[in-house]
């Protein structure tokens, strides 16, 4: 350890007391790796501050030191965003004492959340005054509001709400320099410039530290209407997302669903059964949710897929008849990921195109995928409403156990190329972090890398702030 | 004028042609004042590209010869944010002839306009296709889409879409180095970075020029209903907001006018009248839309206006029976600002607080500012639900001339005073321009002043984009 290092480490320790700075191996250990185990860093010290302020003076310290800080939340990132270097010369800067709601408000339809709190704690608190924060995805029992913002989150629910950018009313940040950026004032309407509050949604802690939000909440769920419909190919997908679109401002979840993934959750996940009795190349799982109690939102969405099923969109669709057949329908759409890993070797990508070029992207990049790198089975599923779907290639049964490291990389520069060949996104909504980095500066135009890196070093002169993640120095 | 000035429009003129490079002072004068006449600019010449390549170009050239630009789409702007420098040191950069509407799309709900496409002309464009672009202003046959992203414009329907933040879907701009940066890809989901796209909305041309918008549609509207109530004080008419919005989606425009600015509207604007008999002392305009044509919203907005007027929110209300009627609501609202130049002196500011604040804030500043310029008049009208009021300031009957120029700057900074703590905005939606870029520097934080100019150093090292406007170099 470097002296400055020791000297930082001391002083927080005075200044945040014994509680909130973490020496102890064995207390940092689960939090130096990403939660897929992809990322191993290391750290001497986790620093817990418990106010915006004692955040402001541990990044005094740390420019005055030197040192760099890697913010943290839930730590659930897929792109290994939070967790440190290696070599162990960052501190880990954890928001998970930063856990209050300091306001929340049905008439303003505003919450003021610190960066720690959890996002079942918002959707809960939400609920508890009769509204709603509609962003959701699969680890909100630990994701944080301030990782959440940071790495703009996605999830289910975009299609109606959008991303957090779009849920993001202000943000409350300590900069680089020690001092905080206040955006918290929840003003609709405020032209004084460049949108800070919008250049760090997404910054990924590069640009400075989130410490609150203010997020906006919509009208709670009167009542929801889930139905599972199969369908010939990913046109026809699209086309039923349209049709419905052109009928109903209901809908808020548009999940495609291969064949050949439902099988992998059929054979691996207990409890789990086909929704359609019939066999049907692709599937999608639809949500369609109302704030009025009065709207029969069931009847709306059953009389609108028997419409689709008469013109010949889809082949056959069935509704939940009760919470527990909805939850069934999500089960089988959140643990396709865990399916495919019990079967075998699988490489993710979260990738996006234009949405009405997403159907044939599905279709053309498996089949070029597959030409390529013989036995290898590839598909897409996710938010086709999104334009965003998880393209996942999975290895051969024959494949060897070093499949993933082998063949991984020329694999995901392949998918990456027929992306950017396609105008679309390698990153659709996990972020950069340090597993995209090279991929983003191997196909971004040098001019965005060169507008990204002026924009680092204008607003982190010393980087200090989460330095290796999402561009370089 | 320069060697490199002379130099410059030599080398734009062999580049652009004639025809796109305009030094006829009697050509340029429209252009060098703002629209409202109170700044007054100069310019040697004016270049009007055709193109982003051509944009491009130019702005290399710009950087070569250190020669400022300053990007100018309808000259409609309220802070003289497209107004050149008095000095004649900068060119002005007209982006009027880049009218194309590159694609437009009701599948995918998009547009990409050019910068110099005028918002009337996207209106119909939109319209053309059973659609529609919501935001909509007085400026709406001359404004354009560059500026109306440059400056992060409002208007009347922000209360339901949002500003122009929320409708643009990506940017095209030249940057200062005359790299192209491109986000009209028109990816709902992007999680590669910074978002250059957002950062460019309201920058006011300082780190870049827009050349193209990306923007978001919604479906036609089918049907509307405009409403106007009496209610007995701003709190009254933000309990009708409340109380609207618990039971319709539907209301998008929500405008509050005090008695006495109908009094001027009837006093000196021909053919108006008061929509209700009776005398209240605050009025409020609603207008609701839907895009179902089944929908019977005249209706719903009377019974919503019955139970209102049942439960003591408002006075008195009617609905307008035809179109006429509502454009004649409208007419009252659209020319108050006339009505009161019409009577006399006025200084009119642009502000916004939180909304739920905005009711004291109206009657508490009135009362402030009269208190301290005994004769003057001071009301607010405007975006209630938007927290977002033109707060203007009237002259006494008994005023001076010189009024405007011997009090105004002392009323604006006790305006501004006010606002600032209210945790409010001294520009909701006009931007800041050069008219406040003073009191901006004033009022802001040092932190974010200092952000500021680090992220305009970053992106435009050399101060040729729009140099003087929103934050000093």
């Amino acid at each position: 350890m470097t002296d400055a290092m020791s000297q930082m480490i001391a002083e927080a320790g005075r200044l945040l007391g014994p509680k909130a700075e973490i020496t102890d191996p064995s207390e940092i250990a689960p939090w130096v790796s990403d939660w897929r185990g992809r990322v191993h860093g290391a750290s001497p010290a986790i620093l817990a501050p418990a106010s915006t302020a004692e955040v402001a003076e541990i990044v005094r310290l740390a420019a005055q030191h030197r040192v760099p800080l890697v913010p943290q939340g839930g730590n659930t990132g897929m792109a290994a965003g939070a967790t440190p270097p290696a070599d162990g010369s960052a501190l880990l800067l954890s928001l998970r004492r930063m856990r209050q709601i300091r306001s929340i408000s049905a008439a303003n339809r505003l919450a003021v959340a610190e960066a720690g709190v959890i996002l079942a704690d918002l959707h809960q608190a939400a609920h508890d005054i009769g509204m709603r924060f509609p962003l959701t995805l699969g680890a909100r029992g630990s994701c944080t509001v301030g990782g959440l913002t940071s790495t703009n989150a996605g999830g289910t629910q975009v299609l109606k709400f959008g991303t957090m950018r779009s849920l993001v009313a202000g943000v409350e940040a300590v900069l680089a320099d020690g001092s905080v950026h206040s955006g918290l004032g929840g003003l609709k309407k405020d032209n004084r410039g460049y949108s800070l509050d919008q250049l760090l949604v997404g910054a990924e802690g590069t640009l400075g530290v989130v410490t609150a939000v203010a997020l906006r909440l919509v009208p709670a769920v009167a009542d929801r209407a889930v139905a599972w419909a199969g369908v010939d190919s990913p046109v026809r997908a699209l086309e039923l997302l349209r049709f419905l679109e052109a009928r109903t401002t209901s809908v808020e979840g548009f999940e495609l669903v291969p064949q050949d993934s439902l099988d992998l959750v059929l054979k691996h996940i207990p409890d789990t059964r086909a929704p359609l009795s019939g066999t049907h190349q692709w599937h999608v799982l639809i949500e369609a949710t109302t704030a009025d109690s009065n709207y029969a939102i069931a009847a709306e969405i059953e009389r609108l897929l028997a419409a689709a099923l008469q013109d010949g969109i889809i082949g056959d669709a069935v509704i939940a008849a009760n919470e527990a057949q909805a939850e069934a329908f999500w089960k089988i759409r959140d643990t396709i990921s865990e399916a495919e890993r019990a079967e075998g070797q699988t490489l993710a990508h979260d990738i996006s195109v234009p949405v009405a070029d997403m159907p044939r992207f599905i279709t053309d990049a498996a089949a070029e995928v597959e030409r390529t790198f013989p036995g290898v089975l590839a598909s897409g599923f996710g938010h086709l409403g999104d334009g965003n779907i998880h393209f996942h290639v999975r290895a051969a049964s024959h494949a060897a156990p070093d499949w993933y490291e082998a063949e991984g990389a020329a694999i995901t520069r392949m998918v990456d190329d027929l992306v950017t060949a396609a105008g679309g996104s390698i990153s659709a909504e996990h972020g950069i972090g340090q597993l995209k980095i090279d991929e983003l500066e191997r196909l971004a135009p040098p001019g965005r890398i060169h507008a990204m890196r002026a924009i680092k070093h204008a607003l982190d002169p010393l980087g200090i702030m989460n330095p290796g993640k999402l561009v370089r120095g």
